[in-house]
């Protein structure tokens, strides 16, 4: 049950919506006509709008004396801050950060990346990434002043139940101990709010948001890459799950038989299918490959014996979609990572898969398709978290997203 | 993306269940009153009583004259009408129809149950229910006037997809055709708003708003009965997919080797542990029990082949749910249904299965709890239904449902 606190909250945060949202499409409003337009009182609309002209998300300015008036000076026009909003996005990898901006009307404006030193501990880790975003910012021409908040992709599980860092000021984030430099340094760095989520999960909502996923409420999202990771949509909401780990598809266990995996059980999905099992299963095969790229490009070049096996990793990960595909309904299935760019040689079999193993009722109708957005994904859908999430953005999205 | 129109209807819901939620909590609220505790003007406050007024869910009475005002008549105040806001919950089984029924104030007053007859046609089974509905009112004299929807559960999926029935004036409902007679039926019988919703899901989500799962947001609920069906709970809300099929879990593929199932796949997990095929695996042990009351009653008498086959089936449900675990990451896992009377014998098996096979990050703080609700969990699921989902019922729930 809600408390009359949330409540509270929740209406306050729909009034800012209302707010926000009119002003997003009216340009500048006085408080006048945003008491009109919004149905809230007078009194109600000066304390949002109070609130929000001391966060710096509206500005005040003095209204044209051409708008009708009774007598005296013009009234004031309340509008959106065109030197805040800048929303940055970062995804730590295990070998490499990237970056996305978004202005204040959600449009990507910058990307970025960068190599991390092999073996980066946190700090390294942390200084590499406040780099780039100064890198970036200057290259752009982007004022760091105007950033807004940080949307921040990890690898492994981000557990709402982990006590929240304080940052500073009234800023906390939830962040798993591996990554607390980072926030802390971005914290030092940046002074400003910092919301994080698992990378596979963040390249979900990118894909919800921007991509290929854009028109469904429902979606399975699989990223198949070094590692096997997934995010997925119900009813326009990505799945946290209790404890973070919601939309895990890696440790799915595939073979109760199979191999110790490092998770502490057996035979799960990224044990087989996963970048190191596969380049071991071409290694026995007799074609040593040095990493994942290469094993890619050979696949592409329809070398036999890897695309026996790659295919047959394909309908293994079929095996497992065909029962999230019956017990989720999704309406899609979205590949992602770099296994995704093979195309049919992938696509097929996890198709195969789910038509032959999942309830037809569902299955009939599914679509398996590639993701659209590429090696950004997750660094674009750290932004689409604080669209989602921060409360200074016209978020009435929220309960519907995307 | 929302539309304004969107926005605006969820606006104008918010401010009406924040007026629902105050007269809740405080009786009687003049219009004045209501106005100060929810920070709306006058006029849409005005406009919000009014129509909630014309739907009569809300009375006017005189205020009593203690109250302090500075001169003329008391104010008006405005409470919830006691004589609104019975809500119906129908659960239509396999072969019995069982009713809930609660008050304004969401409490269960009524439950019953009516068998139905065997290969009863859709007519049939809307007369059984229309019949058992007049009976429990008769007998507990409750005014079916008062009556403000009705919640139907159904074998089955419930695809929004469907065009929706017309159930006289305004009122329409998304109904498989098998059930379109009983729809009708209750339309012109009782001529209030129907929500329906597969009835394992309507299970759990009784469970999570009366039951075992009230304080937890993330829950994989199964009933392992004659059939096996499953409901999701993610971040609070239902999950429905995007056909409606969301939940499913009795045709996750066990076996891919497996005997064919009824659906069009093989080796479902249903097939292996549904009550039919328990039935034959005990004929095939020289068992031979009439229906499954007999096999629990069996199995409760520690009869050693019944107890055998039921915990391997609990072990194979445990596998499946192993997967469901570790992909939805849920904080709880509750069994329902007649197996689940069985208590250790199968929540053990489960729990063995899940722990072994599951990302432990999940397992470790995961429990198997069997349902709280019993035989009438889908019909009070049903009424849980509209608490969530009517717009005339302080929903303010609604986004952190339960």
């Amino acid at each position: 049950m809600s408390t009359p606190t949330d409540a509270l909250q929740r209406l306050r945060r729909v009034h800012e919506d209302a707010v926000l949202s009119a002003l997003r499409s009216a340009g500048g409003l006085s408080r006048a006509q945003l008491t009109e337009r919004t149905g809230l009182s007078r009194t109600t609309m000066f304390a949002i709008v109070s609130g929000l002209l001391e966060r710096g998300v509206v500005i005040e300015t003095e209204g044209s004396a051409a708008e009708p008036r009774g007598r005296g000076r013009p009234a004031a026009l309340v509008s959106l801050n065109p030197d805040a909003g800048l929303l940055l996005g970062l995804d730590l990898g295990r070998n490499r950060v990237r970056l996305a901006v978004a202005n204040a009307a959600h449009q990507v404006v910058a990307t970025a990346s960068a190599d991390l030193p092999e073996e980066a501990g946190p700090e390294e880790e942390a200084e590499s990434a406040v780099r780039l975003v100064r890198a970036a910012a200057a290259e752009r021409g982007l004022s760091l002043g105007a950033l807004e908040a940080i949307g921040l992709g990890l690898v492994g599980v981000v557990d709402e139940h982990l006590p929240p860092v304080p940052l500073g000021g009234e800023r906390s984030a939830v962040v798993p101990a591996r990554y607390l430099p980072l926030a802390r340094r971005l914290g030092e760095e940046f002074g400003v709010r910092l919301a994080v989520d698992n990378n596979a999960r963040l390249a979900a909502l990118a894909e919800a948001t921007w991509g290929v996923a854009r028109p469904v409420r429902d979606m399975v999202y699989v990223r198949w890459s070094v590692g096997v990771g997934g995010g997925f949509l119900a009813g326009g909401r990505l799945m946290r799950g209790a404890h973070g780990a919601g939309g895990e598809l890696g440790h799915v266990c595939l073979d109760p038989e199979g191999p110790p995996c490092h998770c502490g059980s057996r035979g799960c999905l990224e044990g087989h299918i996963g970048g190191r099992g596969l380049l071991e299963r071409c290694a026995a095969q007799g074609v040593r490959l040095p990493a994942l790229d290469a094993l890619v490009a050979a696949a592409q070049d329809r070398v036999p014996a890897v695309c026996e096996i790659v295919a047959s990793a394909a309908a293994d990960l079929g095996r497992v979609l065909a029962g999230t595909v019956t017990q989720l309904d999704p309406a899609l299935v979205v590949v992602g990572g770099e296994l995704a760019g093979l195309g049919s040689l992938v696509l097929d079999p996890i198709r195969e898969a789910i038509t032959e193993r999942s309830l037809p009722r569902s299955s009939r109708e599914i679509a398996v398709v590639p993701a659209d957005l590429g090696v950004n994904a997750s660094a674009m859908g750290a932004i689409a978290l604080l669209l989602h999430e921060e409360p200074s953005i016209p978020a009435h999205l929220r309960p519907d997203v995307p």
